[in-house]
């Protein structure tokens, strides 16, 4: 009897991807808030704040998928699967990504996996840290003379390498954009410096609009050190280009490298 | 008196910029709704969703600012002028804008300008259209191995034209999404034309996650012609990548092309 009670009451098998933002849990949109209030699943990632699990309803079943790196049992198969036996046995599932679902996170192949077991998708789109986190900062992707556009990359293509973009990105007068790149920083800053570009700045900012935020303001010579220097882990955004400039702090290291070459 | 009651009632001055989202007025953040909930003014572009007025308190002074093509009265000039005078007089000033407020969206301007005033400034990022809207309608930044890196671009630089970076972003494998660029469509066509992209797929997203939203998917040699028997203008988006070819559209427009080449 209550087993029958409880398989009548499924609901339509649904699938939210939602974007939860950069840290901060008051990033998340207002759209996403909704859904997780409606979810009978919620599935997040390692990345998330989970003071957004306080949205969902009491009696939501809520998951730690946690991520790729930290954890092989939640390989993008697994998570794949969980997402699609949820939504089958309890209705409305929302998987809660960081930043924003198609971007770097691979809410496309969540998307597609879903709809070829016909289970209805939709995508909330969220702040994405790329921009949003450097602007939080006051460093605009693009200013004036400065700069005319922005090239965003990850650390690790689908081959776990850097990706071959990064050597045209480098050549290019676009505000370069790096997540998940710190591990590579060496590599990174190697391919600026094999095109002169040892004094373009750059900044690194660590858990970026979270309580445990850092940032540092250097330049492709130095900021490799700087990393170092600070203990600075993942996850860290890198912002290459002369929009850095802009930052207050960076007005003491133009100084600096003033004085130096006045020597 | 009441004129005494009224100075001595007016809060520190503070201009808070926030990215009001791509259109849907469900997509601002909650620190965005937050703001504009405690702001004594509110100053907005022609994108922004006059929905969103509704979070502020009914006594808010609300000024359409329109955008610099609407109306020459509204210059940058003229509405970093007004931010000031609000914040002076009035107290929060929330000066709320389409996407984010630091992707082409001169806010960097407004927050340097406030600065130079010495009045406090807060950044309350956006969904920025160039991502989110893309993401709504299934198109992922990247994938696998169609794309490693995106990069985003608008038709109109500092000087008024293109910018010289499209050449180069029309060289790459990135991603490129074009913001305010249909009006010179001919030009950007003929710039991935020159490169031997004729083929390239392209998504154009007129008014995207709004509710009168339009998005037609072509190749570099046929979106030109979509936007004019589409009747498609500003605000839109272009995206041009293999990404676009993941839309569920460009299944008969690759067998279309598949039958012309057997031809």
């Amino acid at each position: 009897m209550i087993l029958n009670k409880i398989e009548s009451g499924v609901k339509e098998a649904k699938i939210t991807l939602v974007g939860a933002g950069p840290g901060d849990p008051e990033l998340i949109s207002l759209k996403g808030v909704k859904a997780i209030a409606s979810a009978d699943v919620v599935l997040y990632d390692a990345q998330v704040n989970e003071a957004l699990l306080n949205h969902a309803p009491e009696k939501a079943i809520k998951i730690f998928v946690g991520s790729k790196s930290d954890d092989e049992s939640f390989s993008q198969d697994a998570v794949n699967k969980l997402m699609i036996d949820y939504a089958l046995n309890y209705g409305h599932v929302v998987r809660l990504k960081s930043g924003d679902p198609f971007v770097f996170a691979r809410g496309f192949e969540e998307v597609d996996y879903a709809e070829s077991y016909s289970i209805q998708t939709e995508i909330i789109p969220g702040i994405s840290s790329a921009l949003g986190v450097p602007g939080l900062h006051k460093i605009p992707m693009t200013y004036n003379t400065l700069s005319e556009s922005f090239w965003v990359l990850s650390g690790t293509n689908a081959a776990g390498e850097l990706s071959p973009d990064l050597m045209v990105a480098a050549k290019s007068k676009a505000t370069v954009v790096i997540l998940m790149g710190i591990e590579k920083i060496r590599e990174i800053t190697a391919i600026f410096q094999a095109e002169g570009k040892n004094k373009l700045p750059v900044a690194v900012i660590e858990n970026g609009s979270s309580v445990n935020e850092h940032i540092k303001i250097g330049v492709v010579d130095t900021i490799a050190e700087l990393i170092e220097d600070n203990k600075i882990s993942s996850p860290a955004l890198l912002v290459f280009g002369d929009v850095v400039s802009l930052h207050p702090s960076f007005a003491r290291i133009k100084d600096f490298y003033e004085l130096m070459s006045l020597q």
